[in-house]
């Protein structure tokens, strides 16, 4: 990672951490309930959404802190997503990122009511953006196309019912598109709104998302066989168990590493079409695909 | 019940379930959530929040297909809320109106998914709506408040935090304030927006509706134990067994009955300061507050 790169993202994680916290303190809520909306959101990871929005308003030479309430929405979603993934309807995982997930601290009741109040304050915090009105209603549209039936939750869905089955690369895609690319691809284009950015540069930055999700996906997915248990923080091969198609799975390990390289190409040159400073956004993309955990 | 009442209640309902399930096959999602989304929807009850909003905006002169969007959207964040409520984690109900919960029929894991795109649909819905910009911003910066930590979701959880406790009356308003008035306040506010009324008619709307979100449930709670079984769709005396307060139980019978004609009066006086027609308004309140299911 260059040091330019390291810098923006741990400038950026700061900001992002320091926001989060202090947005659920705000509300006129039961404090069992934000206690346990916020132990969610502290619980870490890249904040690789919010960076990604960010990055896009660097790009085009505005101020981050512009994007600092639309990239706390996002990780909200995420986290919300997380929350009731981690159920034991869901997954039932007792553990993310080495601390007991929400329903093991607060309960599977009070669990289910953070998700949902996470994934409801990201849209009363996008409403209350300080843009103009057109601009405000068009992140909400981006916003819950992204993380709803035709996106995110319908992923979801989508994997559920692809579990123990024989998927195709294609049938594998389509679920990853929606399960993760969906939300990198709003982050993107939610910061190319905030900048005033064209269509075209739109269209050109969902492209890259696209391509950008896959490839955090395939990197996942090579990372649970050859990465290092203790770099990644989870057991290696801890997917085979799941009777879940991965890239490796279907592909083979050098196909999974062929098919990196492909989307990498891909998602690069969709950047390149976009008329802003890409560098950052290079950078990280390289980082996405050679990242070690 | 008046006949122009039981009329516009009927022409509403009967708007409102030829939309709801015509905007969920309109998804590009996997058909199995699609198909979960609408059998809650389709479950029926008296659909009070949109016949609420489409009366204001009768009321307000103004054509009530207005207001189908944000009307569905509104059933949509209600439909969520009791599929998640009726989770084995939360109230864990078997039978909802008759028919067996949503995660009955679509397990457990679906039915939270399919309250999480229910939910997130309903902003995606907003969203779309055709207005100005500035009041759909107004729209989801409302629905948002009343659906959230701060509203509903916040009262769901002060009412778990209840259970077994001895309540004021005082307390057990403030529950029912977030989590039944809210979203009957919401969708008064959002006729009013939508139809254009001053700021003082959307605050004596909020007034009212607060009133009316209690009325509705002191009226429950007293159907609750002098209702006829077979007219309410429960057992008789279903709410004892919680050790959930009711107004039966802090004030007795005739004290609930007497809190019913005090938050009467109050809805009917805060009612007579709205600059609208407001008869259709009347004859519901009325209604809430002497049915008898």
């Amino acid at each position: 990672m260059t040091t330019e790169l390291q810098f923006f993202m741990s400038e950026s994680k700061k900001k992002i951490e320091a926001k989060l916290p202090e947005l659920i303190d705000s509300l006129l809520a039961p404090e069992s309930l934000k206690k346990s909306m916020i132990y969610s959101l502290e619980a870490g990871g890249k904040r690789i959404r919010p960076v990604l929005l960010l990055s896009v308003l660097k790009g085009f030479n505005q101020p981050v802190e512009k994007g600092l309430e639309m990239a706390c929405a996002i990780e909200m979603i995420h986290t919300y997503s997380l929350i009731h993934d981690d159920l034991p309807a869901m997954d039932d995982d007792d553990v993310r990122r080495g601390k007991p997930t929400n329903h093991k601290v607060f309960g599977e009741a009070q669990a289910i009511l953070a998700g949902d109040a996470l994934l409801t304050y990201s849209y009363q915090l996008v409403s209350t953006i300080s843009e103009e009105p057109s601009k405000v209603v068009s992140l909400m549209t981006e916003l819950s196309r992204a993380a709803g039936a035709e996106g995110m939750v319908g992923g979801q869905v989508s994997d559920m019912e692809g579990e123990n089955k024989d998927l195709s690369v294609e049938e594998l895609e389509q679920i990853h598109h929606h399960k993760t690319g969906d939300l990198m691809v709003v982050s993107l284009v939610a910061g190319a709104i905030l900048a005033g950015a064209s269509e075209r540069d739109q269209a050109n930055l969902r492209h890259f998302g696209r391509e950008l999700g896959l490839l955090f996906q395939i990197k996942d997915d090579i990372l649970d066989i050859e990465g290092d248990a203790e770099t990644i923080g989870k057991p290696v091969g801890s997917d085979a168990g799941n009777n879940k198609g991965t890239y490796p799975s279907i592909l083979g390990m050098d196909g999974a590493k062929q098919r990196l390289e492909h989307h990498l190409a891909l998602a690069l040159s969709s950047l390149k079409e976009v008329d802003m400073d890409q560098s950052l956004l290079i950078e990280l993309t390289k980082y996405v695909a050679y990242r070690n955990h």
